[in-house]
């Protein structure tokens, strides 16, 4: 025992682990820029295989970068018959994101030289699990749904692709820049607990899917990777939109969580879920079906009266978690993908991150302190009480 | 951007996560308790079913209680057929480790009931895990030599059983004793960084197996779970005792990292290997095999050399990764389960940190410092350079 005092870094608030050139959070300002872009600009003018590029390579592609980078995507969509094998014996009895990690982490399997640490192969790596991952995922629901498998296609986007494997449909314009500006919101956060347990895994050298499994596994946390599947359960047990301001009143009431409502980092309206709420809006002029509506109905409506009410006073503001659930809803996905869903846009920003920490690595070995006894004496078993 | 000075805690040195009462490390003076036992009292005194009940439980167990555990390990030592399936599917394919972190994440699917998140059910996740992994391991060890799995044997205790289900044979009471030691020393060892990963993930709530699947990923690097393996290979290509003596000098005078001397924590003689060396000397008179003598030869004159040229001018001792490879190797184990042994060891430590965390949780959040550019002009990807 010491008798020095020590202080308990509790979620390790306010330590700064490493520099980076990735991911800028204002969260005093409510602003977020990916490698120096804002998140604002990106979300309009790109997409997300233009974004997953710029946050593994530094800079945005040219069109003869774009071009292979994409080829390379669309050139490992595929997975192997193991993979499906796990996917079949799996689904629909574990939850979609423990199938995912399963997947994934069999996936160093198909890798052509593990020992290989060159930043060329991580990157490799990078833009298979990156392909991969959309597909599992897309193979996991439509098993769960007692469906066959949908090849991907070529011709499709990577986000696109991705909703047409799982749904079977291939998507109209809006849908498609939607799912596109979800996978382009979610590709980067700093170092959100997910990514931060990339880094951890991967400060022992281990391998680049060895780290990214960890990330996975971090992502089902619920107070992590399940807040926009909540939020949206919220809004289905709100149920009609005249049911909004009174729920949300009574919730607020009682001092309950309102679930997508305030964050560690941001302090003032998170900017992707401005993004969102933009989307949302004029998404909401094209769709006929009345469930959607309603819910996208109460998605604002609650929005507003929070705004009206808390933002001002508490500062807690809506972040992207609130709009993602209604915004998946009208997309056709079951809310259990959400999270893998999360995994496979974040993939990009957990791979960036693994490899810049790689380039200035250092083993995470921080120390817990003992406040237990010393010395205890060890009575023979039969002696005990 | 920002003008503050901003620190960084580069790989979280000298910072304290949590309190605990698992286990106190002094390394100024080269000692290690686990629940206040000094962990020379438990190798001589203890088994590891009893320091996994001891860690997980908080006391040593009566009669009683430990007949009621031992009965419960030895209960949830089989695993599903579709365990088997992937062993069989991976095995020899991907690193053993890999293997065993895909059964791992998949045992996820045999839970009753995920949802229940209280202490009584995670105690019996920590049970199934730790039961499994040895019966997991040994699959995949017989796989990789061709041989067919070896089913579980009711009268043998944890570690006899796995040495058992690898090997096919009952092992001799120098060997049962070995192994146990091993798994007892790996137990438990604060928070490294497999544990420390281990939390990452379990604070945002994640499940137990994604916790731990984090950690089995973890121990893949080098930087953690290798070094045993790494040093059992300069063993290995040292190959004769008597170039035991040149070959270290020279690798000195090259000044290359003699693998497991020096440690992290430890600036005095690792208190665990203080253990094994007392062991292996011992084990030494034993054994027949003129291939393990020269292992045990070269490994305790390395560590003479070693304590002589260094121990007294530069701190830098054996730790406990520099005898292990020889000892396993004793045991007729191959190296590349070293790492999957460790895992299935620490299992228990990994589940009563995260118990213990989760008592007290606090979702880990850290900071990165941004040191990129801000408001860089999106450019259209045809006037791009």
């Amino acid at each position: 025992m010491t008798d020095e005092k020590v202080t308990i870094s509790k979620g390790l608030e306010g330590i700064f682990i490493a520099d980076t050139t990735l991911c800028k959070i204002d969260g005093t300002n409510g602003k977020l820029w990916y490698r120096g872009y804002p998140i604002e600009v990106l979300a309009d003018k790109s997409n997300y295989e233009e974004v997953a590029f710029l946050l593994l390579y530094g800079h945005l592609p040219n069109r003869h970068e774009m071009d292979v980078f994409d080829a390379r995507l669309k050139d490992e969509r595929e997975v192997s018959s193991e993979i499906k094998e796990i996917i079949k014996m799996y689904s629909g009895k574990a939850h979609p994101n423990d199938v995912l990690r399963t997947c994934v982490s069999a996936l160093s399997t198909y890798d052509d030289d593990m020992s290989d640490r060159s930043k060329e192969a991580n990157l490799e790596r990078a833009v298979k699990l990156i392909a991969k991952l959309p597909t599992i995922i897309a193979m996991i629901g439509r098993t769960m749904r007692g469906k066959g498998f949908v090849e991907p296609d070529r011709s499709l986007s990577h986000s696109s692709n991705f909703l047409y494997m799982l749904t079977g449909k291939r998507p109209d314009k809006e849908s498609a820049k939607l799912i596109d500006l979800m996978f382009i919101l979610h590709a980067e956060h700093g170092s959100n607990a997910s990514t931060f347990s990339t880094l951890v895994t991967g400060s022992t050298l281990a391998d680049t899917y060895s780290a990214v499994v960890a990330g996975i596994a971090t992502l089902r946390g619920p107070l992590h990777g399940g807040a926009d599947e909540a939020a949206l359960n919220m809004m289905k047990a709100i149920g009609e939109p005249d049911n909004t301001e009174k729920y949300i009143e009574d919730a607020l009431a009682g001092k309950q969580r309102i679930m997508g409502f305030g964050h560690r980092v941001y302090k003032a309206y998170d900017p992707r879920a401005k993004v969102v709420y933009k989307y949302l809006q004029s998404f909401m002029k094209t769709t006929t079906d009345p469930q959607i509506e309603k819910l996208l109905e109460i998605a604002i409506r609650a929005e507003k009266l929070m705004e009206e009410k808390l933002s001002k006073t508490k500062g807690i503001w809506p972040n992207i978690d609130f709009f993602s659930g209604p915004l998946y809803t009208a997309m056709d996905i079951p809310s259990d993908l959400f999270t893998p869903i999360f995994a496979a846009s974040r993939m990009a920003g957990w791979t960036a991150h693994l490899f810049e920490y790689w380039e200035n690595n250092r083993l995470f070995r921080p120390l817990d302190n003992y406040v237990g006894k010393l010395d205890v004496e060890y009575v023979p078993i039969d002696k005990r009480q």
